[in-house]
């Protein structure tokens, strides 16, 4: 029996499967503190002898398995969860080996294994949300270096005619303080979701993604881009941002056809928790 | 005995080594056509008995295993080399294993063996010169997906005062036609190396450079970033580069110190062959 954590930032999914990731029990629990959310996590975990555990955590984590603070989530804006031992703390309660990365490039594991990307060897995927936030699959292999991802907060170029300046603490007007759910928010005092007639919310949104997907495509050669999050529930985007995409390239690199390279996630929500399961066999 | 083939779009470095990588014999010869080309390449190969030939070669080419055109050199402006089958030819002399992929991927897990990024599990190698070309290694391999990184062309912010409308010829101003040896040429009408001591011009050619190793940090947290190629030469633009690098991210993300960050090849001009030759070992 697998088990799988999806760390996020608001919830945490846990699962457990079994070696076909075939989901037998899965639980929502709302992310509080570290001690009551552990506390709910052990609860659900100590009903299952699971012989490994995926975790794919909101960030920044660490994911360097040469560093002192491994298995940490680190300098996170969510000040009760800073240098919290993810790992650490799960592996005193469960000698289990476990495995360990973004929740975004478990995301990006799921859909390569069993989602829009099954049958590829790479992907993308980008949740636009809350935040901006970006994670890949290349040969097989979640993406991670001395760190993980963070793409979210690429530099864009202005649109020419948004005059917002940008949101993001670190960088003002990067991809994630002009694109995100709050950004749009901030910029037109509605929320997304009300604006969705606006034509000229969905111009200037897609300006700013085809940019990032196309730095992102120029870097790393996904086979495939999967868009996420709460603001892609606006479809009419995805047609906007194909087709600034394509304008940006002009025919520069032979990416695959548009409607098949920029796509929604196929397992939707529940493409992270499915990453978390392959991740625990990996573990094995 | 190894063979490798640094194929550079002005000339191909040709190597036999033995298994510990030890070169045995080099030659260098200019690249005209592939007719006249190949031709010395086999006089060069038909000496040994290679028992494997790793390629690194100027792109694009098709890396694509599942391609009708894997080892293809693809649309070159090169215009002699379009459409070249690359690894057919070779195939059809030597029936040995072939590794392959691009000349900066190449040189980057030349880097990551025995130069510069060695011991590390990832490193990118970008280089600065006729041309701006970027490869990376990731958890040990070469980044490919639908095809190999073509990082030269991802789009920044004009310098303010930078009034050069840039010489891409499919982008304009994307950082190639903005940053390349050609672009600094035709911005100011002199050569790079004749103006070594116009600070200007390293300041706003350390402007671009710095937000694209931004971008390609953020999206791919390289544990070493390699700069090679004749603009580099110019070793005034390394702390301006890291200065810049340093302000943009904001501290946003934990990179290493700077100064072990963003470096020199370690391996020179040898860093693409002896990529080629762990290529060629690995296709073993």
């Amino acid at each position: 029996m697998l088990g799988a954590i999806e760390a996020g930032g608001t919830k945490f999914v846990l699962a457990v499967s079994d070696d076909e990731f075939n989901i037998i029990e899965r639980q929502s629990i709302p992310t509080t503190t570290p001690e009551e959310t552990f506390e709910k996590v052990f609860k659900f975990f100590d009903q299952y002898d699971v012989s490994a555990i995926g975790i794919g955590s909101f960030g920044p984590i660490d994911v360097n398995l040469e560093s002192e603070t491994y298995g940490y989530i680190t300098s996170t804006p969510k000040t009760a969860w800073e240098h919290t031992d993810f790992i650490g703390v799960m592996k005193e309660r469960y000698s289990v080996p476990m495995g360990w990365t973004t929740d975004v490039n478990a995301a990006a594991l799921g859909e390569l294994t069993y989602g829009a990307a099954k049958g590829k060897h790479s992907c993308l995927y980008l949740t636009v949300g809350t935040g901006v936030g970006g994670g890949a699959v290349i040969k097989g292999e979640p993406v991670e270096g001395f760190g993980h991802p963070e793409m979210g907060h690429i530099l864009v170029r202005k649109h020419p005619e948004d005059h917002f300046k940008g949101h993001c603490p670190y960088h003002g007007d990067c991809l994630e303080g002009l694109a995100a759910g709050p950004a749009i928010e901030k910029r037109y005092g509605k929320k997304a979701q009300e604006l969705a007639d606006t034509e000229e919310v969905w111009e200037i949104e897609a300006y700013y993604l085809a940019q990032a997907l196309m730095s992102y495509t120029l870097t790393l050669s996904p086979e495939k881009i999967i868009l996420g999050g709460g603001v892609m529930k606006q479809t009419q985007l995805f047609p906007l941002i194909r087709d600034e995409f394509t304008r940006l390239m002009n025919d520069y690199v032979q990416t695959p056809d548009m409607e098949e390279y920029i796509v929604s996630p196929q397992l939707k929500d529940d493409a992270g928790i499915t990453g978390c399961l392959i991740l625990a066999q990996r573990a094995l």
